[in-house]
């Protein structure tokens, strides 16, 4: 077949023969990420998207690095459930089911909690030093959507009606809303940050 | 087995020879949902928690009543996409990808659009008279979950520290936010009013 | 990489930065079918072929009209059960078994019946005016085999043997079926004619 | 738990502990099955009905016995694709594709050939001798529906009138079609045998 | 679309227009394998690498000879699980579960039993005649890994350290296993042969 | 419904009222395995045996512990790819793939492999202080299969010719390599010991 491609889940897949251990590898795994934002926190996916080993595999793993008393800001993932596991320092953590409740706890060191598929959580860090967590999901492309981002900082922006009614305050508040949320600003860096490096590549 | 009780998925399962044709059947599907509340719609899943005849199928269905400039609140379905027509009216409606990007359009009487599994959606009747749609899930349990709802509606309530450094404003903004939210409020009733019910019976 | 393709289900994928909101319309969800065949319906498929944003959506809509009298021959979707919604009109639908036990039933305006994947079902419109309905399909490629074309229209015809002794009766009457359905007539029209639409372009 | 009792897909699934290795065995898949009907064929299915060691496994066989000139009467398997293997004997067979195109061939012993999920297929003994095929399914339980049974041999009858603008004929052929198919008669054996024998016990 | 290629699964999909009944044929299920090797078995894999048309189908065919006393060596399909069907001879066979229970048994022509997937499993002809098994999996591409061949048969060889110390025997003992297993040897027959046919075209 | 109870995927399922955040946490992820066994390393699976939180969220973690130049014994995971990362020390990793070709590298603290489901794997420690490595996998029920335990520590034992013949030695060496695995002895203590706690409970 010469130079013909094969793609897989609209990824392209090596041919067997050219494969190699290193495309089973991924090796920064320890790399703090930036938690200089608004939120004091970031998030870095290993997922299809950094690592094209763990196509068809059906599994990824996250590390967020906490500032102190930074937040991994309201958002859920798409497409995978996740566990979570502290790896240092204290956590205020929890999700909101379809139900509107909360199941809220404190997560200390080798704790780990369980977030659902597509359930909104988050964790802030409670302590004064940086913490840190690993995490994993039943996904090789779970995905993650902020949801501060997701209403106040897409482009284009959202209807002023769709959100003065949907969150019942004037367009003052929602205008408020949204001025933290420009692409300069904050919560984007929580799992954005990769997307950025990627589209400049 | 005499009294033995078969489970599947969580829900009973009837004995086939005690299965008749109203076991496949749901008979309301034209009832208009009650759209006197805060945003002015109200959507109405018949999934597996009200049609056990779906268990299994792998399908779902949802008809949304809007009173005139009513809003299906943004909100989210966890386990399945959906495929949202218009039957009557004209809407303003769209969805918010992973990358913030938002893609909104005008749909008017046989437009068809795909809400993709988990991301925020929404649509608003433009019209000054009621307007309709029926949508369909590639789930029986796509499940719905309200953005605001699940920030400001919560029971408890999620830390104030979570959402002053989530959406970046003070607790005065956040205490308004919560106020429109309360059980007896809003937009709880998109989607909440049957669960309502259940939890009489 | 230029001018490469990238395929996902056999279907091709757009590279993300050219789509754009009309890759998830789909703009003619109201425009009657052709009931002027021997049945006197027609079912439009509004899946994978003719709308290519559901493409790993899994779920697909469809609307049947029902002339007077109409039949929506019986028929079968090997890969998703169905949730059918009436919305205009009273039917005669039922589906069978693999006991070949009959479900059958008289369906009003507002009435939903669920046919499970790959057994044989359908609708009779039992009044003297047009009849409508929605349906839905757990996936995005959900397909439909009408019994009569299946059996007595294939191309190729299927050996005399098969059908005489299948069917327990001659020649004849075997040749008398054939006759109803060739090319140019009659219920190959229901959920074929899309499909010579498309073959054309 | 004492007497409790664990139900998976809707079966009962035994305590570990007191499972044995004949959990794991079905011992008659060499008896010949009574091909003395109508049609001479007689397909045994070994899925989940005959052989609860295969719940969760996904995986199913059948043996088909062919009398001279025997039939396996068109039919589909509702939840899972096949492959057919030709141990003795010569064979038409052939599958219809959803477009009503007929695959057909002659299958010797030693060939194989696929019939894909849902889709209507048929196999005839051209010989004068007994024959004999294996068959797998990817699923533990794939069903089976035979087209003239689901059609004409319904418990209760579907209504004349489905049956005759389905088919383009008038009542006296209906009539006929299906005074083959009483319970008491034939092809209903293809398939029907076992749950016959399993019902009385 | 002219000379474009169409992959599915990563393996070549034909234009609809130019598929066959061919397509649908694999036509040498009854050519004896070679069982002229150390264990005295030869398993010939049906699966997606011989027989292109069961490419989304999910599900494969195999058939085991056997010399007398011969062994289908201890092995484990890390994709589906197996239906095994004793067509000729009298059989050893057994699986280890992973709480390390052995389920062993003697089958006789016509015994069938289920390989639970990816549990290590074998056969060994009892008599001093030829066997013969047919076996199902529930999968398009089962795979098989031979455990000896795995562990001693490797490219390049796994690091001496690992061995003694995964089986808590000296290098000597180690060098003996790995000597009988070089790629001019054996039990790689068992699984490999068609590999290395399909690799010479 | 009282005293019933709700079973899904073989495990009870809680009433959702008596839900509580306790049913999502897992509280002992940093409580150091025991090492001190023949191999030097411990495996703990936290999957739905030890964490019932994860039924049905389709992903699991386990960590790693390893005594200086301890060994996590080739094994396998039937239902589940692994992502691995070192948080700890310097290791030889390898998997061998269905061809028997062995991937095999060093890893340092901050790299992370993929293990493919079902292929055979393994992690030794290189340095001469302990090591440490969190995995997670794309299941909540990956099990966990050791090849020298599943082949010469089974109860009861596999029939000597299997292995004589299956491996290519005399029942003297199959008889030592046994000798090494009885059940007091050592690679059972990789991922075994919990299911023992679990046992006396």
């Amino acid at each position: 077949m010469g130079s013909s491609v094969v793609v897989v889940n609209g990824r392209l897949c090596k041919n067997p023969n050219d494969v190699t251990i290193n495309d089973f590898l991924y090796k920064r795994f320890n790399v703090p990420g930036d938690t200089n934002n608004a939120q004091g926190a970031n998030a870095t996916l290993v997922d299809i998207n950094q690592f094209p080993g763990v196509n068809t595999q059906g599994v990824a793993m996250v590390w967020v690095d906490f500032a102190p008393y930074g937040l991994n800001t309201p958002h859920l993932h798409p497409r995978g459930s996740e566990i979570f596991a502290v790896v240092e320092g204290t956590m205020y953590a929890g999700f909101v089911t379809s139900s509107y409740k909360l199941y809220d706890t404190i997560l200390k060191k080798g704790d780990v909690i369980v977030f659902p598929q597509s359930l909104i959580h988050f964790q802030l860090n409670l302590g004064k030093t940086d913490a840190l967590a690993y995490a994993s999901f039943g996904s090789q492309n779970p995905g993650r959507v902020n949801v501060a981002d997701s209403v106040f900082a897409t482009t284009p922006h959202i209807l002023d009606n769709v959100l003065t009614k949907g969150f019942q305050v004037d367009e003052m508040v929602i205008e408020q809303l949204r001025s933290q949320f420009s692409a300069e600003n904050i919560s984007v860096n929580t799992g954005r940050s990769i997307l950025k490096l990627l589209s400049q590549t």
